[in-house]
């Protein structure tokens, strides 16, 4: 991949230093928008102007759809609001309605009122969707036709329509108040003789999503049929547009991302921008590492006030790390299968008490073992059966209790749409690690106080 | 999605208990054979075989592939070994090879002798390319046609061949030796004129992969173009097969899980069927837990290497639970930024240094104000300089490290290619739960005792 990149930073840079407009437009033409896209980071803002004026807009769209939000008000003054407007009006118009709504308010109006009547009217409506439903990432470039004409004339409809369309491999058929009757794929319509009517040929079960469906959901249910893309229609069953699979992906790589940050307790869901700061990045990772610190100084808390059975019996320290660290890993595990259950589908959040219940099963089996190892082990290295009932017993049941609380949390917030970093591995370790100390201390003072 | 499958369990065991064999297979041809597949685990392994017996054999394909592959031989063996064998020569190439490679051996080759023999060989060949090569998730069905036919009669090679592909969306355009020269999406096709030559109207720069990409490169280039399928070359250029979204999805969705596993070191990387009993999951999960607390007690071992201190300052207890998991925590973050940053292309695993140096400038940054802040506590907590000191400055380079190592282990891995498991997050948190306790003592004996 980075092969790529380099040669095709190479290629436009030598273009560039030449000054010849026409060497330039024609090595961009040879190039792909994805790949451009990939460089333009990397030379000067000047040079980026250059390379946007001298491409067709439909191509220019492409490049600027995969540009860094952040960075694009600065480009789009530079390269000129009209020339924005033009390249916006050529973009499919699910990525334009995405790139303005990341755009400051009073930019993102000026470029409407510059962009082609019809593309803005379409852009302000996707506009008005809730950003992570079907209407969200849906686009308005699809091809419908009516059920009452024949395959012929609607081969003839595509020929017209096929360039503007962001995908044709699936030909939707509506009635005349537009709702979403049929549908057709190209090759089903290739195949089928000229003159017979489409209200024949088309499949009348139609999987269709409502305009408000959450887009996991949208993902889920596009991985799971294999589609290409899916149509998305009003209450009423009005076809309103589409979502294509490569959005899909899209979402499906986001999600996996937020998951992941979510585990780690990275405030920033959409992952750390490699090339930012160090300092920068400090910053992002800071608010959440301090607050959890503070959480650990509660635990710190909970062990000043049992320091008088830690001074007569420091042995008890020994086993602070193993109590704490087992805890919060049997949490991490029981929190990563519930939350990529959550995401793959397998796992349903419809049903709290049974899959935490299920949980809170494997939680028992995993604490009874490791309490046991551990106890023994203690007793052993110690000499003391007491000690080993201490440590044993005070890790059987904080890893149940914390197995149990790593597959509630995610559940709940799936469930009641809470501030989702909630739900992240650090913040059940830390909360665990308050409340493994105090179990284990209070065992402590119970059976070795006597 | 729970009720749709719940409407489709009750449809299916109406007609099984009505007896019909004929209502089954019109209710059965209603229904989406991702349905279908969904609920077969919930009816009895007798009912299943009556579903499957019904089927199409190319609908039937469809369920199977989705089922349980541990339930699989069971299944087939009720089925008949013949009948399977007609469904999986229905299955696409790809997926019936994806399913034969995780079967029993003899199994497997008891069926391939009963397969069509055409099918037999293609899928016998996509046996021997690596499983997570862009070989092993390829197809053999697409449609290729010769550069020197027009327009009109490519049309006509795709209405008889069409039935067969995969995916005809993009038609791949071949020379004598069946090297790939050029490609045509059905679009481009449909809007040529008739007498147009394909050398004339076909893409000459073809994206392809080798044959032995690995599947996460595929992923990636899909979805950096946006691509429904890419081509699947020999060294030579010949073309072999195409890789198409729906995989990729697979890919991208499994990929995901790993990793998510992987952070939480639960050893099944593929996670978690949630329908095993308790006894079992746990079982899978116990080995790393009790194998980290092993880990934690090697900590253990390193704190009564230090006990005298300990014993002399109870307060240093205090802090020990904070600077584990402050530590443990900064790691997590540094693993997930990198590990996601991989899969996702942004973070570029063949400039290890370069990745290694930035993050450890953010850990400095990072374990600079964490030791700032809760060494300052210390000292206002318990009203000592010199502790504060000591937990501050403990703080400091245990996350620097611990930042490091959490960077560091991932690209290594990724590079060196050995057992994934060891970039886990619990992993890594043990071993700095050992390291940071080394630490912490160390630098209390030499500030602490003078």
């Amino acid at each position: 991949m980075s092969r790529v990149r380099e040669e095709v930073r190479r290629a436009i840079l030598s273009c560039l230093e030449e000054g010849s407009t026409d060497r330039l437009r024609q090595c961009l033409k040879d190039l792909h928008p994805a790949d451009i896209a990939e460089v333009l980071p990397d030379i000067s803002l000047g040079q980026q102007v250059k390379v946007l004026r001298v491409m067709e807009p439909d191509r220019a769209a492409q490049v600027v759809f995969e540009l860094d939000r952040e960075k694009l008000p600065t480009l789009m003054e530079c390269l000129g609001l009209q020339r924005t407007a033009d390249i916006l009006s050529a973009m499919f118009t699910d990525d334009a309605a995405d790139l303005l709504g990341d755009l400051p308010g009073d930019l993102r109006q000026k470029l409407l009122g510059l962009m082609e009547a019809h593309e803005a009217r379409d852009v302000k409506e996707l506009l008005t969707y809730g950003e992570e439903t079907a209407g969200g990432i849906m686009t308005t470039e699809y091809v419908a036709i009516q059920k009452d004409i024949t395959a012929g004339q609607a081969i003839e409809v595509l020929r017209e329509n096929a360039p503007d369309a962001e995908t044709v491999y699936y030909v939707y058929v509506v009635d005349d108040q537009n709702h979403l009757v049929g549908v057709l794929s190209l090759r089903e319509l290739i195949l089928a003789a000229p003159n017979m009517c489409i209200e024949d040929i088309m499949r009348r079960k139609v999987i269709s999503v409502n305009v408000r469906t959450d887009q996991e959901e949208v993902a889920r249910l596009v991985a799971k049929y294999d589609f290409l893309a899916v149509p998305v229609v009003s209450d009423a069953g009005e076809l309103l547009g589409i979502v294509t699979v490569d959005d899909v992906l899209d979402v499906i790589e986001r999600e996996a991302t937020e998951d992941m940050m979510r585990m780690a307790a990275t405030i920033d869901s959409e992952g750390e921008d490699p090339d930012a700061s160090p300092v920068k990045r400090a910053l992002r990772r800071l608010p959440w590492l301090v607050g959890l610190l503070f959480g650990e100084l509660v635990a710190g808390h909970v062990i000043e006030g049992f320091s008088e059975i830690l001074q007569h019996l420091t042995a008890l320290a020994f086993f602070m790390t193993a109590i704490a660290g087992g805890t919060g890993n049997a949490a991490t595990q029981s929190l990563a299968v519930v939350v990529r259950g959550i995401a793959t589908g397998e796992v349903d959040p419809g049903q709290i008490l049974k899959v935490i219940w299920k949980e809170a099963q494997v939680g028992m089996w995993v604490g009874l073992v490791c309490g046991l190892v551990v106890g023994s082990f203690a007793f052993v290295w110690q000499g003391s059966p007491s000690l080993g009932l201490v440590v044993g017993g005070a890790l059987a049941v904080s890893i149940t209790v914390s197995t149990i609380l790593g597959s509630f949390v995610p559940v709940i917030i799936n469930r009641i749409g809470v501030d989702p970093a909630l739900a992240s591995g650090p913040f059940i370790t830390t909360l665990m690690d308050v409340s493994s100390m105090f179990i284990y201390f209070t065992l402590a003072t119970l059976i070795l106080i006597r």
